[in-house]
């Protein structure tokens, strides 16, 4: 798949990002439209707190059609019980009077530290005339949702005659389940609601649910996607495997810059008994601090690689057939370490990404995770978030 | 329960230490000894890829006598075939040769990096007149077993008219699955091999099956119980209380001294569905990078406790009823957070133990689960674990 150099909007979409206040002076609030009401899908965090404008998401989106996204980021909207429900509504309905639309059209999302109340006047009065700001650059929008990402992240990719955007924000707390941190797709394919979501559906089961920075849930993970029909229908195999595509390289890019991260770690696991079990020895892998850590120092300690598959005890294993490489090098072999030149590791485990191969010898099934490095960075980001 | 303020052996237990030239220094090899064939009982790792050690000591303790423990530190004897296994059971004859014992009545671990060949002809070599160094102080022996620990623990009470003596190492892979790190009990009460197989079980349930440092479950886990008889029999209730008291109070030991660790982190379920539900939300908070990250930060993100309730998607909840406590101050109620004053909550996560307290309100099952903050010292520590 061929991304575009510079990240893209699909025809009918524009997005706009300001600073109402919320962080010192970086933009902290996005509004993203649509020209036309989209068909659209969305699939939201498994925690079972979940925000404010997850329980409001969860609502919105029966309607399967948005006009628009309004996201704020330094405060999360969670814990906040009633008055939260209320915030959210009344941040759907600014929005909507914003844009010209219907509150149910909307959905709106919040990131940042969980369990302080909104400023919702901050927003309500922040967005007037933010519709005269609307620009065609997807990363104006992605700088608006960040909290302790390094950089805004968007890309875009053709499907057929259509085009595909991913706008996305991470960092911390991120190990999705069923959905993930804030995701915003968006396309001019023609699909329906129902086909949108069984679409997202199996893009983020290998991608964003794939994903993991630090084993922990956030409370509002959201990836929603909008289809405006403005390109037309688009043959369905050619738009998944593009979503796939675009959906993974996005997960990539939010590994990589996961909080203090250095470096990509994708573990790919083969010949498992189940995908499910596949994907729970590659998830066991990029969640080991201990094999993060050997990330970090580019330690060759490849012990720790059989470590992190024998604590899976409820997945089928062959011990004497298991096999494991770091980026090519075969360091395991029949369950045994195997010599292998010790600085030529080094130097691979210093490169980006670092990618370890595991074959369970038992099965034809496979997956991969993604995830990065655990460096002192994290600790410190993670010591002082509220506070600072 | 009192615990005595220099750790002592029970009667005809003792134990030597020495450098054998595995650490640059430090001593590297322990034995430890009893006068007469001990009852004895054991638990070990349930990682699928154990350690020779572990695969020997599993037949070894099937006789249900010990008269030796030999243990080395540096290298773990893992991950090396049928050359391992040979090595542990080399290990074992060479201290039943010192001891003037058989090599079945002999336990042998080896703890540190996993995946080097163990240096068998040191440890034969090394081991030779031990038997006259043997001392009366157990720290001397815990200090010949200690990898990544800042000193070496020991401790020891009283259990009516017997003493039990526990002698551990910790400090990082660590999250025991139905054994843990190295412990080494003794005693001189007297039961069979049978009784001190459950007493064991029960008391590790509740201690070292709870302790997590990192959620890395180490490849050579080993928790052994020796019971000379030396000081007759005690009632079962007095001897599984104090057992289990000792063994809690060493699962908080290591886990205040877990790899670059400030403090211990207790957490404490109550009103959980079941026993297994309480375990397993206490596990995920102190397992919780996020919930480390703020104890090591002394900063009060308390909406992380409900993040990492809520991830557990296989817990009974009910999260309207949920509330949460920092060292008695309540910082979560009815599934919100409710205010608190902020310097004082910043002045408890500063001591040492932090005790979060959770309320499920659910049922009647809790548990306590041991750990320690997550640090910078921690990532730097593994960074180069095999490498220094």
């Amino acid at each position: 798949m061929v991304f575009d150099e510079k990240p893209r909007f699909p025809h009918g979409f524009r997005c706009a990002a300001r600073n109402i206040g919320l962080k010192r002076d970086a933009p902290d609030l996005s509004l993203f439209v649509s020209d036309v009401d989209a068909a659209a899908a969305a699939v939201f965090t498994r925690n079972r707190f979940p925000g404010a404008p997850v329980i409001l998401g969860r609502e919105t989106i029966r309607g399967g059609r948005l006009r628009a996204i309004l996201a704020n980021s330094r405060i999360s909207n969670v814990a906040m019980g009633e008055r939260g429900l209320q915030d959210a509504r009344r941040m759907a309905a600014a929005a909507a009077r914003e844009v010209g639309t219907f509150p149910d059209l909307v959905l709106v999302s919040s990131t940042g530290v969980i369990g302080l109340p909104l400023p919702i006047e901050k927003i309500e009065s922040g967005i007037g005339g933010m519709m005269a700001d609307l620009c065609e650059d997807p990363l104006v929008g992605a700088a608006g949702i960040m909290t302790t990402d390094t950089y805004p992240k968007a890309l875009s990719c053709s499907a057929g005659s259509a085009t595909i955007t991913v706008v996305a924000k991470g960092a911390g707390m991120i190990e999705p389940n069923m959905a993930t941190m804030l995701a915003y797709i968006f396309t001019d394919a023609e699909f329906t609601p129902e086909r949108l979501d069984a679409l997202l559906r199996d893009a983020v089961h290998i991608s964003f649910n794939m994903l993991s920075i630090d084993t922990d849930t956030s409370t509002s993970d959201t990836c929603a996607i909008l289809a405006s029909g403005r390109a037309g229908r688009v043959e369905e195999p050619v738009f998944r495997d593009a979503l796939a595509a675009a959906c993974v390289r996005m997960a990539e890019m939010l590994a990589r810059d996961g909080e203090g991260a250095t470096r990509l770690l994708r573990v790919t696991v083969g010949r498992a008994e189940t995908e499910q079990q596949a994907r729970t020895v590659a998830k066991s892998l990029v969640n080991s601090p201990l094999v993060k850590t050997m990330a970090r120092g580019a330690d060759p300690n490849v012990g720790r690689i059989l470590m992190a598959i024998g604590k899976c005890l409820d997945v089928t294993l062959h011990p004497a057939g298991t096999s494991a490489s770091i980026n090519g090098v075969p360091v395991i072999e029949g369950g045994l370490r195997v010599a292998f030149d010790e600085e030529a590791l080094r130097a691979e485990l210093r490169g980006d990404p670092i990618d370890i191969e595991v074959d369970l010898a038992v099965g034809r099934a496979g997956a991969t995770a993604f995830g990065c490095d655990l460096t002192e960075g994290y600790v410190a980001e993670n010591a002082s978030y509220y506070s600072s």
